[in-house]
């Protein structure tokens, strides 16, 4: 069997852009307390549930001897290529009208993704990763991702969704990295990963990830000179305790810190 | 001297438009560790600088005798007509690439915020008011912003821009203000306070403001319905800790909380 990788990238593409019809318009929805939808009415549900529907639809016209793996739907098929969905990663960010979610699609082969797509479509941004590539899309134009070059803790900027994810047994952890970093930032989900892609982040580090928040991300760090990891080393694309860097050499840094905090 | 509203709501349109020009070019610049020009080149300072400066020139073509307090060139001119510029509100969204910094002007008469914008120029959203009327912005359509009407601290988005600026004497007013509310979110800054004006966030909590990081926020809430003091009820025009809120009634019942921790 071989892979067809410029339709994998179309499949990416197709898929984020259907999916996009069924987010935007749940999107800053009014909720008001007064509002006599509000009752049963749950925009992100709705939103992720329409948005993996046609996601998967398009995925399985095109590969339908592909397994699928969603967040919603659950998993589909046997085969050593996968396709792992969350139609909406960010879900804090989406409830509070905050445009830093995004459309999540990896493809995975033999457990390790090779490319993914995160979309965010009221931005109107597209960050997409195939094997030899990583790219940036805005606006009818595409540039190549690049990560900073970062090697070093001491001037790194790091993301994690919010400390209250270290509390508890790893809180050890994120002062470590709090303490040795310049700058952090809180609230990004998938943007700070993407953001780290395209050397605007140096670090992203969060525990407890599942296949579906992370695997597409993979491919859209390593292709643009990033390195990613779970704390204990192994690959990530199958979720657990992540690292995101720069680069290879500040991964071993912040690995190295992690495991000694 | 009678006040043109009009010419007020152009002039605030057309210095953030003139901002954009300063900031628009320098955000997500790219910074690599061994980029010849990253030494000495600010690219934060240089927007800031460089739109602060349009801004007021803008003003001071429009409104030669009023006032102008700027976070980067200071204050000029006396009047009970005040023009509060912050060029960059949100430096570390700035610097790490994520689009939720804004460029605030507000306007003031005898030292309390009656017109104000908010400008996201990546995004391409607007933020403004005017007495009687509060509006956003986007891709040339115009609509009224309102708060979400909640009352209730319990189911409450709350914003601020990081628990740690709570450190230190007021911890235990945001562990307060967490534990009574439904959902919190950070690295916000003035996009927080531009989301409960759209009824997306019914809270937002910040201490140690300065006028610029508020003033252009102050209207923009209360003419979208919103209500928002300093904790000590005062008016927050000139800054200091602040709280804004969907209602009157949240403002009431989040004071008394944040009063009594």
């Amino acid at each position: 069997m071989t892979l067809d990788l410029a339709k994998v990238e179309a499949t990416l593409l197709a898929s984020a852009e259907a999916a996009a019809a069924h987010t935007l318009p749940l999107f800053r929805t009014p909720l008001d307390v007064d509002n006599k939808y509000a009752v049963g009415f749950d925009p992100v549900t709705e939103a992720d549930r329409g948005a993996e529907t046609v996601i998967r639809a398009v995925i399985a016209e095109q590969f339908p001897d592909h397994a699928i793996i969603g967040e919603e739907w659950g998993n589909s098929g046997e085969s050593p290529y996968s396709w792992i969905i969350d139609p909406i990663d960010g879900t804090r960010s989406f409830i509070s009208g905050v445009p830093v979610w995004g459309t999540l699609i990896g493809f995975a082969h033999q457990g390790v993704a090779i490319a993914g797509i995160m979309s965010q479509p009221f931005i109107g941004e597209t960050f997409l990763a195939v094997p030899g590539r990583s790219t940036y899309r805005r606006a009818g134009e595409t540039t190549a991702l690049r990560t900073s070059g970062q090697t070093d803790l001491a001037p790194a900027r790091v993301f994690t969704t919010t400390p209250n994810l270290f509390k508890g047994e790893h809180w050890g952890k994120w002062e470590a990295i709090e303490s040795a970093t310049r700058l952090q930032r809180f609230g990004t989900d998938c943007y700070g990963y993407a953001l780290l892609a395209a050397g605007q982040a140096d670090l992203v580090i969060e525990p407890r990830l599942q296949t579906y928040d992370i695997a597409a991300l993979v491919p859209i760090i390593r292709e643009a000179g990033g390195a990613i990891a779970c704390w204990d080393g192994s690959e990530p694309t199958s979720g657990g305790n992540v690292v995101a860097a720069a680069t290879p050499e500040l991964l071993e840094k912040a690995l190295a810190l992690v495991n000694a905090s």
